[in-house]
C-alpha cells in the first residue's frame, strides 16, 4: 500500500514502569519515592515501516489509568488517512479535545489531557517521520500560515490573535537557516539537575555538581523545600562546589503555600538562587505573581504541572513568571506547546522546559530547537533541563555534549523506545516485574517459614 | 462485628450510563448529546448494613476511565477502620491528596481528583449514616473546631487563615436551631434549567417556563451561546413567557473567549438576564475578572467545571465572580466543598450550587442547607440548581416542592442508588445495554440484507 492511501490501523498502548524508587532517584519535597514510568502508544499503520510513538509521563501508581485513557481514545484515531493526519495534525487535535463527553473530564487538564497530548505527539512523530525531518525542523521548516492553522486559538485570543502569531513566526523566518546551522554546529544550552535530588548525601552533591561544571554545564538545580536548615546546608554546598559564576535554580516543587514560598527563598537568597521553581500550587496564577514580587530579583518559573495553555496565558498576563517551563507530555501534544511558545515569545520571556523522567528530554528538545530556529530566535537566558536517566532505552536518545543538547537528527519526535525495553518493563507482565514479583513472593514465604 | 471494630471490607465499583441523549435532555453549546452517567462506588465494610456510597458525575465516553480512577484508589481505603474514619473523613482525604505517585496525574485537578471526591464523598455517606443523621445536619451539629480540621489549608491560607474559619464556623453557630427549624418547614429555595435545554422547541420553552412559574420557582435558567440570533429569540420568548419579576439566568457552558463572552452578553441585556454562567473557560480566572467588568450589571458565575478550591481562591481574590457554583462531585469531595464555602462565606458571595446531571441534586441539597444552617446562614441571593432528570434511580431522591428542595432526613449524603437501576444501567452489560445493543446488531444485519 503505497503511503498516499495508507490509514491509522491499530492505537497500541503499553504501561511501562522503571522501578527508579529504590535509588531515590527523581526523589524532592513532593515525590519521595517516583518510579518513573510511561502511558506508551504506536500507531500502527498500513504504510509499510510507518509508526508513530507518543506517551505520557507518570511516576507510578495510576499509569494504568492514564494507559486508559488514552485507550479511550482509540475510536477518534483508528480509520485515519495518514496523509490527511499528518498534512493537519490539528484535525486530530480539534477532534479530541472537541470530544465532548470526553471534555467534561477536564476539561483540558488532568488525565484525559495527558491522554490527549500523548495521541496527538504520536501523530506529530508520525508526520516528521514521513516527510523524512527531525520534528523541530520539520516544524522550523513549516509556512507560517500553517503553523497558525495548527494552533486552538480558544480562550487565549484576547492575550494574542491569530495575526499577531503570523507576525511573530514571519519574523522567526529571518535568519532561521543560520540559527539551523548553528544547531547543528554546537546544539541547545542544558542544565542539569542531576546533582540536586533531595536522597543524596553532601558528599555526592558535591561530586556531582563539580562534574556538572567540569561536563560544561553553566547551570545546576536543587531540589528544596523539605527542610529549611538542610536546604540552607545544601545549597552552601553546591555553591560551594560550583563557584560563584554557575547558575544554581532551585526547585521546591509545588511544596509551598504564597508565605512560606516568600520565607524559604529568602532564606536562600544569600546562594544566590538563579530561579526558584514551582514554590506553590500549579494552579495559582495570583500567588505566584505575588511571590514573584516578593523574592525578586530572584526569579520565579514554573510549567511542568501547568495544565494548558489558558493557565500559561494567565501567569504571563499577571506578570507572575520569568521563566515559562513547558513540559512536552503534559498539555495537548505539539498543537497546545506551539500556542504556549507563542506566548511566551509575545510577552518576551524565555522558555526553559521541564525535562528527565521518562523520554522528556527526548521529546521536548525539538520544541526548544524550533524556538530558537524559527520563533524567538534566541538562546539567551534559555536553557533545557538535563537528567541523565533512562535514555538507553529510547531508539534515537538525546546526547548531551558539553552542556548543549546535540540537534537529533533522525526523523521524527525521538519518542520511540525499543522493543526489548518494552517487553522487560511492561507493567505488571514483563520481564522485569514478573521475576521481581516472583522474587518477593519468595521473601515472604521465607519469613513466614521463617 | 460490632462497629466499633468494623473495617472497610471493599470498594465495589460500577460504570452506569443513561441513554439520555436520545430525548436531548441535558442539550447545550458545548454538550450536544450527553448520555448522562456515574462511575459510582459502594463501600463495603464489616458492619451489618453499613455502606457508603459515592460517584463522579460524566456525560457517557470516558466514564470507563473514572471508573479506573476510583480502582487506582482502592488499596487506600479497604482495611481502614469504619470508626476511625467516621471520626475523621480528613484522614482518608489526606491519604489520596497526598499519595504522590497519584498525585502527578493532576495535581488535584480531572479524572483522578474526581475520584478522590467521590471516594471521600461516600466515607462521609458513611461517616453521617453511622451518626444517623442525614449529611447536612451531620455537619451543622459538628464542632466547628472538628470542621476547620476537615479542611485543607495548603495553597489557600494566604486567602484564609483556620483562624479566621474558625470564626466564620463559630458566628454559623449563632441561630442554627432556628434555621434548622426553617429548613425542615420550609426547604431550600430551588431554581430551575429545565425550561431551558438548547435543543428545545420554542413551544416548549414556553409551556416549561410557565410550568416553572407555577411550580413556584423564582429563577429560570437558559442555555445560550450557540447561535445568537436564536438566544435573543429564545430569551425573549422565555421573559415574555415569565414576566419581568421572574429571575432568568443565561448560561454559555464555556462556548466564549472573552471579548465574545462581553458581545453576546451585552446583546441579551435587554431581556435582563440575572447571571451569565459559564462565558468562558472555567481555568481562566483573569477572564472571569475582564468579562464581569464588562458585563455588570450582569452578575458573572462559574463553579461546575472549577477543578479545586485554589481556582476558586482566585476568582474571589480576583473579584472574578458574582455567583460561585459549588459542584458536589467535580472537586475532592465534602473536605474540599468545606474549603469552598468557607473562601465564598469570606468574601461575602453567595453559592448558588450546580446540580442536575446524576444525583447532583441529591448531593449538593446537603451542602447548601449546612451552610445555611451554621455558616452563612442566609438563603439571600441563594438557589440550588434544580433538573427534573433520573431522581427515580435513588433511593432517596430530592423532593421538590413550591420551587424549594425539602430537607432530607434519611441519615446519608442521598447518593444511593436502586440495585435494580444499577443493574439495569450497568454499561455494558446491564440489562438495558444488552438489549440495546442486541438491537442495534440486529438493525445493522437488517440493513445488510436490504
Amino acid at each position: 500500500m503505497s503511503a498516499d492511501t495508507a490509514r491509522i490501523v491499530a492505537v497500541d498502548t503499553y504501561d511501562i514502569r522503571f522501578p527508579t524508587s529504590r535509588e531515590l532517584d527523581g526523589s524532592d519535597a513532593m515525590n519521595p519515592d517516583p518510579d518513573y514510568s510511561a502511558a506508551y502508544l504506536i500507531l500502527r499503520t498500513s504504510a509499510e515501516g510507518l509508526e508513530g510513538h507518543g506517551f505520557t509521563f507518570t511516576i507510578g501508581r495510576g499509569n494504568d489509568v492514564q494507559v486508559a485513557a488514552i485507550e479511550a481514545l482509540r475510536e477518534h484515531v483508528v480509520g485515519r488517512s495518514v496523509a490527511e493526519l499528518c498534512a493537519d495534525p490539528a484535525s486530530l487535535h480539534r477532534d479530541l479535545i472537541g470530544d465532548s463527553q470526553l471534555r467534561w473530564l477536564g476539561p483540558e487538564k488532568g488525565v484525559m489531557h495527558m491522554a490527549i497530548g500523548a495521541v496527538v505527539n504520536a501523530a506529530w512523530d508520525l508526520a516528521a517521520k514521513r516527510e523524512g525531518k527531525p520534528l523541530w525542523q520539520f516544524l522550523a521548516d513549516a509556512d507560517p500560515q500553517w503553523l497558525v492553522s495548527q494552533v486552538d486559538f480558544r480562550y487565549i485570543a484576547d492575550a494574542i490573535s491569530p495575526e499577531r502569531a503570523l507576525e511573530l513566526l514571519r519574523r522567526g523566518k529571518d535568519g532561521a537557516a543560520q540559527r539551523t546551522a548553528e544547531l547543528l554546529r554546537r546544539g541547545y544550552p542544558a542544565y542539569t539537575t542531576s546533582p540536586g535530588w533531595l536522597g543524596y548525601s553532601d558528599e555526592k552533591l558535591t561530586r556531582l555538581a563539580r562534574q556538572a561544571v567540569a561536563d560544561g554545564f553553566r547551570q545546576i538545580k536543587l531540589k528544596v523545600g523539605a527542610d529549611l536548615e538542610d536546604d540552607v546546608r545544601r545549597c552552601r554546598t553546591a555553591r560551594a562546589a560550583v563557584g560563584p559564576d554557575i547558575r544554581m535554580a532551585i526547585d521546591a516543587n509545588q511544596r509551598w503555600g504564597v508565605e512560606q514560598a516568600v520565607t524559604w527563598t529568602t532564606a536562600l537568597a544569600e546562594f544566590d538562587p538563579y530561579w526558584i521553581e514551582e514554590p506553590t500550587s500549579p494552579d495559582d496564577v495570583l500567588g505566584h505573581a505575588a511571590i514573584r514580587r516578593q523574592v525578586a530579583p530572584i526569579r520565579v518559573a514554573t510549567g511542568e504541572h501547568v495544565q494548558n495553555r489558558i493557565v500559561f496565558k494567565q501567569l504571563l498576563q499577571a506578570g507572575a513568571v520569568d521563566i515559562v517551563q513547558i513540559d512536552a507530555a503534559r498539555v495537548g501534544g505539539v498543537n497546545e506547546n506551539l500556542a504556549i511558545l507563542l506566548l511566551a515569545a509575545h510577552y518576551g520571556v524565555p522558555v526553559c522546559p521541564h525535562a528527565g523522567g521518562v523520554g522528556l528530554c527526548e521529546l521536548v528538545q525539538h520544541l526548544s530547537m524550533f524556538d530558537y530556529a524559527a520563533l524567538s530566535g534566541t538562546t539567551e537566558d534559555r536553557v533545557i533541563e538535563y537528567v541523565d536517566h533512562l535514555h538507553q532505552h529510547f531508539l534515537d536518545p538525546v546526547v548531551v555534549d558539553d552542556g548543549h543538547y546535540r540537534a537529533p537528527t533522525a526523523p521524527g519526535f525521538s519518542a520511540a523506545m525499543h522493543g526489548a525495553s518494552i517487553e522487560t518493563y511492561r507493567y505488571p507482565d514483563g520481564d522485569f516485574w514478573t521475576a521481581d514479583l516472583a522474587a518477593r513472593r519468595a521473601d515472604e514465604q521465607q519469613e513466614v517459614r521463617a
